[in-house]
């Protein structure tokens, strides 16, 4: 598949503003991939961090380190050290002692206590990760650190079709903050997490436990409101680092929370824009559920059914596929209240086929590069938004071939 | 698709054993597809019915109906009215108006109560069904009733690729008894219930409570453990009908509850099998979870993974995704007594991969046609199997096309 874009990417990388204090670089450890960069590394001479990550039972051994180490990571130098080719999850101990051993590394090289280096593997499952190699690079990556965030997003791409990154310049009362974040990510995608890895780092200066419940909130609403194939992935990692290099206070500044949470749900799209085989963006929109949690079962039960995402790739108004979803999804539902539409098409209300359906209306719209399938359980106030594409050929061609 | 007999189709319909005071009719009512039947009757003189239904809160209204009847289904003369090209479900209140008025045609035709006439559609969902269309074939019906099962199997296809049907003789201590049945089902295939339609006849002699707890019993560990796309069906049913024409009893026979739950397990098998692009049978067995709830949680995350089922499309030995499955199920697990086979070769054991992994036997292992996937928790007792198949190009093909 390598050479063949996404047709829902972004037509470029987009230009993301300098974030201070935090320098990048990328190199080629030649982990599994040949003639291409597969180690990232960021440097933070002073950084706060926060985070999420996969809540998978069989979670990666960086994962279960990085989650030890995230709550002491409050002020001092941190580093982020992500290989791409191999995800060192289920390699037993052995995966334990390689992320010692390339924490160590980092450590003595960059000067920056083995506590306050988050380490990332993602690529094939339950192959032992020839960690020397990795551990081999800093070198290089120290003398490369640099102001380029797109050579780092490109790094850590496995099945990407292309680099994804996000960004945003905020005006608080104090002053300006930068945003830029990057993520990778295209299968195995659920959540929790949504995406496998995601890094977005700003300037602006937070303390860890406001900055944490601002991440866990946007995160409740991007990267755990998308799914490709309903499937987790072992190793999802989420942190964001927060300089504090321009001087500015971002707590309790609702502007910084709506931006951070604006470049996350920009990173997240991307993520879907980049599902495997994807050709079509698919918006599900869930109102008048009897709770959130009933619209959010709703909604990923019509963007993880099958019959509905092949029908969407075959530009098919089945909207019947629909029906069955909010059947199957567990949730509270009444057939004679349910009301479902394409876009701000009607097609069913008070339980059956509007009266003045029009089937050439609606397959126009299934036509549409970007879908909106709405529901309306008509039974209370809960609501939610889930991201999905569609299932096609190119899914099939990917995953029955590639060893992830 | 018409024409391609799935791979893992048996040679042909079994001979199945006559069971006495069942009689079969089917007929071409122009529902939607033409040139084949698609409408069946089955008329019994005399029986005592049991089923079990779809739980989709969007449930057809046969299924409705049928529920309804089942509590007074004792004795009595009775009739299974089946149409297929249309579901009748999401067809509000129409759709009631559609079954009365099937049911009053074919009471007055039949000369049984209204209330013991079963009738189920499947087919599209959320258009009007043209019950009158159905309801003008019961005197062709009539005319043509006789002991033609495999006619009966055709006329409720949809999707299917072969009809299905599987039958046992058991001998009781108060004589001979037999069992036939018919099924159909190939897409939106997972519980509860896992297949869309399955009618199964006996002539042993059995009351409606003890027929209704074999036949619950027997499909919880058959027709609700096998999956296809993990969609349910608005319009699963299984009807079991007793019509106790050989005068023998069967309540508390050892040997007619394994021969029914037999028959149950041979027909849920024939629709995974006949599942909608498939190329092989899965079967995924758990072991050493912490409870049956727990093994069938894993089991299913497994035979539901997009990635699990594609891999084996491919004839990749990519248990990393199996690890993953496990982790995102929500079972208990521990990553370090995790153990994975693939046959009896086992390929993962105590949280990493063995240490004589072959690839190559593992990849030779996935050329089969027939795979069984293993996973032991290492945590208790609880164990489960569930079948599936893989996921293909077959089934986009065919769900990216098919209105159903």
């Amino acid at each position: 598949m390598a050479g063949t874009v996404s047709p829902l990417a972004p037509a470029r990388f987009p230009d993301l503003p300098p974030v201070r204090g935090v320098r990048f670089a990328a190199a080629e450890a030649g982990v599994r991939y040949k003639g291409r960069t597969d180690v990232m590394l960021a440097v933070m001479e002073e950084a706060t961090v926060a985070g999420t990550f996969t809540r998978s039972a069989t979670r990666s051994a960086p994962v279960r380190d990085c989650e030890a180490k995230l709550p002491l990571a409050e002020g001092g130098p941190a580093a982020f050290l992500v290989n791409s080719g191999n995800s060192n999850a289920f390699t037993g101990r052995r995966g334990e002692a390689a992320v010692a051993g390339l924490c160590a590394a980092a450590s003595g090289l960059l000067g920056i206590p083995g506590g306050r280096i988050f380490t990332a593997s993602t690529g094939v499952i339950g192959e032992p990760l020839p960690w020397e190699r990795i551990a081999a690079v800093p070198p290089t990556l120290r003398d490369r650190l640099g102001p380029d965030i797109e050579g780092a997003a490109r790094a850590i791409m496995t099945t990407d079709t292309f680099p994804k990154g996000a960004g945003a310049v905020v005006d608080l009362p104090g002053g300006t903050v930068h945003i830029a974040g990057i993520a990778k990510g295209s299968g195995m995608i659920a959540p929790d997490m949504a995406t496998m890895l995601v890094y977005v780092w700003t300037d602006a200066r937070i303390a860890r436990a406001p900055l944490q419940t601002l991440v866990s909130a946007a995160c409740a609403r991007t990267f755990n409101r998308i799914t490709v194939d309903g499937d987790t992935s072992t190793s999802d990692t989420l942190l964001v680092a927060a300089t504090g290099a321009s001087g500015v206070d971002a707590a309790g500044e609702p502007a910084f929370a709506a931006a951070l949470e604006a470049v996350f749900r920009d990173l997240a799209l991307q993520v879907v824009r980049d599902g495997e085989g994807a050709s079509k963006l698919i918006e599900v929109q869930v109102t008048g559920a009897a709770s959130e949690a009933d619209a959010a079962r709703v909604a990923f039960a019509i963007a993880n059914s099958p019959l509905v995402k092949t029908a969407c790739a075959g530009e098919d108004a089945n909207w019947g596929r629909i029906v069955m979803a909010v059947g199957k999804s567990g949730a509270r539902a009444d057939r004679d209240r349910l009301a479902i539409r394409f876009g701000d098409l009607w097609v069913a209300r008070d339980g059956e086929r509007v009266p003045d359906y029009s089937e050439a209306a609606a397959s126009a719209y299934m036509k549409r590069q970007e879908l909106v399938l709405g529901v309306d359980l008509g039974l209370g106030e809960g609501q939610a938004t889930v991201w999905t594409c569609d299932l096609t050929h190119g899914y099939i061609a990917i995953n029955a071939d590639y060893r992830s």
